[in-house]
């Protein structure tokens, strides 16, 4: 009932592997420094390379490429190259290992600031070091998971005044 | 970039005082207890009600009440009761003092479960221990905070088969 916000693609790496999740359990924590918490699964390939590296990419896709994003959420790095199953095209970031994924419109270079919360309920505290955004997207159709097959379609602005950040 | 789920309303109460303020930044933590972690700050005066009754209630609106939901998170409870201001009607929750609202299509009543990362995050852990659904609700257009004035409403529900939860 409480649908979450957009399913993300997460990028990790070590010296030799390259890896990619589809996450949908984050929220912001903080504006100054950006921060971001997630829950990334110990049952999770990425989670140990996560651990491992203490850095990732948060990669924002919209419905266009959705087949791929899911696709990627029903099968485990460990067995398959999901670049190469799914077609994604990786891209060397700024400050981090991990690759930036060419087809999203959004890519959050971060580093694990906080594990204290990680042994018990797998979440990671990220700080976001670098964004990157596609300028021409201007109403990014994200999509949300809503609990099993089913998701919903980022819908249409609206704009009413607020004070809130 | 990184929009958030919806925009909920959480209710708090004392025992002469009930309160009410708007909320983006949330996640599910865990399906199994239901847990939700979510942001509080310690500027909003919901933050020492939550703080000290240990309890609350997620409401979540949709668009059609977005004007009264966005108000709520434009003024503070402390000096403005917000149900009487925006015309929400509070209904006795079944196991926490918070109220329910009426006019939202779900409440969740929640127990705060862990305040380890309330100090440095103003991050609650709450576990859902009653959740009230408005079956007639088919597809509940909520609301998404872009930052500022900006919102997303929700769109199109579609399938796409997933392992996922």
């Amino acid at each position: 009932m409480l649908e979450s916000g957009p399913v993300v693609i997460v990028t990790t790496a070590s010296a030799d592997k390259q890896n990619i999740m589809a996450m949908s359990w984050h929220t912001m924590l903080e504006f100054e420094p950006p921060l971001v918490g997630c829950v990334i699964s110990d049952c999770n390939y990425s989670f140990k390379l996560l651990e491992a590296t203490k850095e990732c990419v948060i990669n924002i896709p919209t419905v266009e490429i959705a087949e791929k994003v899911i696709g990627c959420g029903n099968t485990s790095g460990e067995k398959v190259n999901k670049f190469k199953k799914y077609k994604l095209t990786p891209k060397p970031a700024s400050l981090v290992k991990a690759p930036l994924i060419n087809e999203c419109y959004v890519n959050l270079e971060c580093r694990v600031v906080d594990t204290k919360m990680v042994t018990r309920y797998c979440f990671f505290i990220l700080e976001v070091i670098k964004a990157w955004i596609d300028p021409t997207v201007k109403n990014p159709r994200t999509i949300h998971h809503l609990g099993k097959e089913n998701f919903m379609v980022a819908g249409k602005r609206i704009k009413i005044k607020s004070k809130m950040k």
